[in-house]
């Protein structure tokens, strides 16, 4: 990606650092927020570099994405070791690996996928820290390990919602992000789970991981349909579709007391209406990405068996249908998750 | 009120139901919700509807006030007892009382103040409930007593908050609201409390009241005033303006995992920036009004002299000041809360 255009390109191998292991890239994921980036990359920039005027300074400093430079974008991959640079200690050429898409060197903080220096899964080789990448869990497919990243996501933001035995959820939007939500409150028990789609596919996969309830918000709203089959327990509606009037919507729907969780990620500017929250003393938690053990619980489950969430990979392509995957993506009915393999 | 604008006139005197009292006004404070329906009013009941198309049943109905009959406003009220209805056993004529503004009959639920069949606390007499009334402690001045309310609404704002102790506070705006969240905070040892308004009347009196740093956001932004005193806490930032462009602003300021507690009342359409939430995982709690233990809270507060809130009052009118008291009130130089004693 250049100047938010996609094409696919040859460019030159990256070099491994102290700490650090090239990695030949077996699957990744195209992610959601990758289809966002190419659409709302120059607002995102702009918005971001207000964002920061008014941000506290960071611990460590990150590097900015430049967008007139090239970035190869690609955060949800697994990948094999095959190449070690100077003082690694925990992994070893060929092993099998996923990790948290960031890496550290004396600029600062990279962003795995959204970064210039650093490509991500969508190239062939990547470069990884040795120490944050994890040892793929022996007979996992890398196909299925490719999925520890959005899952992780998933898990976060039902942490984060702090949604506790005894708890109902609506989960509003089924793509991949709903999907990996829906799949962890189901792995905790949490019942009934109501999942809300316009997409007949979406909601299909929305039973297969775990929802109780699938509804087409065309046909019934997603509250009454909570309503329907519990209207008792306390709520956590979930925002999981990530654009703007979608916060409003939640907050209209919402009993008193009900907490929001957005995890949707919306890049533009949106509207609400404080007095439906003011009213019914809403709660709205934002939440993104994940921490080190978030992530490595998605790899164990992942290995495990225990979670459905590779159901949701509709297809695989090489590096040169890339462009064309993004374009499916936007068909609802036909992609949920894409693997990219190099 | 009636059709949005205010004007002085005789009314029937009411009548004391079953388990209800007739009380003789002693003074009544004006809130700054009055003011807003007067302006915001048309609006207010309109998204009103549109919440209720959206809303859950509720357990007992409101019955809602219809702005061309008229309505006597005041909420913030102190009366004496001058008559009973049947079936009261809890109060007394000549009792000092104060009062969670809600009558219940077989309509259902009114909200005294804001309602055409219970007139509020800037009319001579009111009808209140014999259980849901308080009594003012033996020797409690009545313009004390009036301020029960608004601080019963801080008090009820910080807990919702869940600050805790080892936080940091920042409060936006220094009206009454705010106010009384900066005395409720001083009274838990909250450190620091950092209080921002344009007003320097509005700083004098939040520095009163417990602010151990104010600050004019247009000399410094109030995060980098929390940043010089102390920027190492956990952060709670109270919203207290309740003007369009403040949620925005707060989410803007806020450092990572900050909760931001809404206590401002923005009865407008308002525009957030998701990605600000998104980024930094911030928590956005709404909160409205108190429970019956807040409000005994702060009737006890104001009884025992733990509280500086009584500061805040700036003029006393009879009511026939109130119009122009509305219109003082705009000039937070000037008055902070007038009491009205009819």
């Amino acid at each position: 990606m250049r100047n938010w255009t996609l094409d696919v390109r040859d460019i030159p191998d990256p070099v491994p650092g102290s700490g650090q292991v090239l990695v030949r890239t077996r699957a990744c994921g195209i992610c959601g927020s990758d289809l966002h980036m190419l659409k709302h990359g120059a607002a995102m920039a702009a918005l971001g570099e207000e964002l920061r005027k008014h941000a506290p300074p960071e611990p460590i400093e990150t590097v900015r994405m430049e967008s007139d430079r090239d970035v190869v974008m690609g955060h949800e991959f697994c990948g094999e070791v095959v190449d070690l640079g100077p003082d690694c200690t925990n992994l070893e050429t060929g092993d099998l690996v996923v990790s948290i898409p960031v890496a550290f060197d004396g600029a600062g903080l990279h962003t795995i996928g959204y970064s210039n220096n650093y490509p991500g899964g969508y190239a062939e080789l990547m470069v990884l820290s040795d120490l944050a990448a994890m040892k793929v869990p022996n007979g996992l497919d890398y196909r299925r390990a490719a999925l520890t990243e959005p899952l992780a996501v998933g898990i976060h933001a039902v942490a984060k919602s702090k949604i506790a035995p005894g708890d109902a959820a609506v989960v509003l939007g089924c793509g991949p992000v709903g999907l990996a939500v829906i799949d962890d409150l189901a792995r905790r028990g949490i019942e009934p789970i109501v999942a809300s789609d316009f997409s007949p596919a979406r909601r299909a996969l929305a039973a297969k991981v775990g929802a109780h309830e699938v509804v087409d918000p065309s046909d019934e709203r997603p509250i009454d349909a909570w309503r329907r089959v519990d209207g008792a327990k306390p709520l956590v509606i979930f925002e999981a579709v990530g654009v703007p009037g979608m916060i409003d919507q939640a907050m209209l729907m919402a009993p008193r007391d009900t907490r929001i969780l957005v995890v949707g990620v919306c890049m533009e500017e949106d509207r609400i209406r404080p007095m439906a929250g003011i009213g019914r003393e809403l709660n709205v938690q934002f939440a993104l990405g994940y921490d080190p053990t978030e992530f490595a619980g998605a790899l164990q489950a992942l290995a495990e068996g225990t979670t459905r969430y590779p159901d949701i990979v509709t297809g695989t392509v090489g590096v040169d249908g890339v462009p064309q995957a993004f374009t499916d993506l936007g068909n609802p009915e036909v992609h949920a998750k894409i693997l990219v393999e190099p």
